[in-house]
């Protein structure tokens, strides 16, 4: 384990949510945490100054698009990832397994790791599960994550076998190949219990720093991720904090919090405030519909972010539709500060044992 | 004269160039001031309360794409322009005669308005002179732009004739026409001193609340525009607040200030941020290039900006090639700084008798 990480479950409540506590060298993180997606190093329209703001304690930035453009080397002469993006709190990076399938930028995978073709330049390049590491050192993050081979919900058993067994090899090569940087273990195994139990025993008995599930919410239906993400939580150590990747919806943070789940990420609040919809209390609001055209509440009443407070719904869709840059920033700033306040209500009913009540009180029509 | 409109010449340096102070219903403006452009209600990729925090008094929206999107009645219904903007300072508007120029939505001009084909929905319209002041006061802005017929820089002498004859029909028009807001008229005539005297004394015989000189920074060379711009302030009443349209850079700022003009618009601020030039005491700044990749100096050494504050070269290059929203934000954010800094400067030499030193020195490389 990293000198410069720490994890403290604080509290655990009956429903098996924990309140939990995350130490890093730039800072700490209370959980049930949320981590705002910037890919490329921005959570896209929003300054760090907003996020903090905001009360995002911790960002997810990815690995591979960053060692992509603007590279390793240009981050460092910059003095690190932290520097680049104007942000001295907590990051965690990705590896960039999910990334290169996801990106369509996957050639083949081989038990040396991933063969990709750059999404930015076309260049080929090969990650060994030791480089994923040492990119992450490098730009000095304060949690990587091992090296995965991510499969399709769809993948045929022998594919899945083959990707938690590589993904466990993997692990291993990249927990000999880690110097500082805290280094967390993701789980595969898609759908089926057997492999997924394969693989948490696998990685457990490396001993990471946290452990992630990998491979849901990647097509598979709701009822499966449920199913999976359940099981496999009770086979990760309590000790160590648990990230449930790529997920979710407002509904989803509360179901998979009340799993014991500490770490979530999520395009959902930017992407879809990008494409016009709106998290509130009542559900999802389509900013472009032409219902909101000369309304002039906010998007959500009594919501006290800086969008609604000063902006119509009618004036929000305007800026949208006008494709003005602002409209996607508004929209963002208020889905962002719909999830971190989610998050704020949750961590709150937990420290009170009031969960889920209090929790579901903010999460409005998605409890 | 409006009654919620007062402008006072404060100071007249030698040099010509007015210290001033203008009020409106929504705040005071001192001048000489710059007014960012909020074409569709919004500062490309920059909210309220960060245009505040600059130091922006006065913001500039165009009458002509807001009546096309989201239109005049929806406007209204969202409490008014401001209201729309989330924006409760000072607000000017275009009155559409040049932006249907620009835009290529021209059909035709007659002695009764322009007739265009929307720029949003390809809809046949019709702007009359009357029709320009009413959409303006329906907005609710503070000063409104008489309608204007604006011509390109090579328009044959016939042509520009015409144009200052339809003007100054139109400015009548449209100050018969106007009930409550203020209510500038544009002076036109190209580059022919003759015209554009004629133009200026037909206007302020009318008598109108400030003057503009339009149909400048049309494609015309520079020393063109800087001959008639001379030539026409002397020709505007000087107790009234005078707007040189269109302009500039940061030298055009301070030189014309020289020459006796309040207020200035210009798009060369947000527009260069967005395609990576920066404004700087030494010169303008091409971030995309090479040699900012690893360059770990901010944008503008010494700048207080946030940009520069918290972002180096490099970071802000890297934002702007991988096309991430914030890098645009950051750019702007900067540009309107410096913008906004130099008139502060600007107004400061002219309060202390240190003008033009004082100014030079913010403007630098542009003085």
């Amino acid at each position: 384990m990293s000198a410069r990480f720490d994890f403290e479950v604080v509290r655990v409540d009956p429903s098996g949510a924990r309140l939990g506590r995350l130490t890093t060298a730039h800072g700490v993180v209370d959980t049930p945490a949320f981590m705002p997606v910037a890919t490329h190093g921005a959570v896209k329209g929003v300054a760090p100054e907003q996020l903090g703001a905001l009360g995002a304690t911790i960002l997810l930035a990815n690995a591979y698009h960053l060692a992509q453009r603007p590279g390793v080397e240009t981050v460092q002469a910059l003095g690190g990832l932290h520097a680049l993006m104007g942000w001295d709190g907590p990051l965690l990076s990705d590896s960039g397994g999910f990334q290169v399938m996801s990106l369509g930028a996957l050639v083949r995978v081989d038990d040396d790791g991933v063969h990709y073709r750059s999404h930015v330049d076309g260049r080929a390049g090969h990650l060994a599960p030791e480089d994923a590491i040492a990119v992450q050192e490098a730009l000095g993050v304060d949690i990587a994550m091992s090296l995965d081979e991510c499969v399709p919900a769809a993948a045929p058993r022998e594919q899945v076998v083959r990707a938690v067994a590589r993904t466990s090899a993997w692990a291993e090569r990249g927990l000999a190949a880690r110097a500082a940087t805290a280094l967390f273990g993701i789980v595969q195994g898609g759908l089926d219990p057997a492999l997924r139990a394969e693989s948490a025993r696998t990685l457990t008995a490396l001993g990471f720093d946290g452990y992630a599930v990998g491979g849901l919410s990647v097509g598979e239906p709701p009822e499966a991720t449920g199913r999976v993400a359940a099981a496999t939580v009770t086979l990760l150590p309590a000790a160590r904090p648990r990230y449930l990747m790529g997920v979710g919806t407002p509904r989803d943070l509360l179901r998979f919090a009340a799993m014991g789940y500490d770490l979530f990420d999520c395009v959902l609040p930017t992407r879809n405030a990008r494409n016009g919809t709106l998290f509130t209390r009542q559900g999802k609001v389509m900013i472009r519909n032409a219902a909101h055209a000369r309304d002039a509440r906010p998007v959500e009443d009594g919501c006290p972010c800086y969008t609604c407070t000063r902006f119509s719904r009618g004036a929000l869709r305007h800026l949208v539709l006008a494709r003005e840059m602002l409209g996607a920033q508004l929209a963002t700033l208020h889905n962002l500060h719909f999830y971190l306040h989610l998050m704020r209500e949750l961590r709150a009913a937990l420290a009170e044992g009031s969960f889920p009540a209090r929790a579901a009180a903010a999460a409005g029509a998605w409890a």
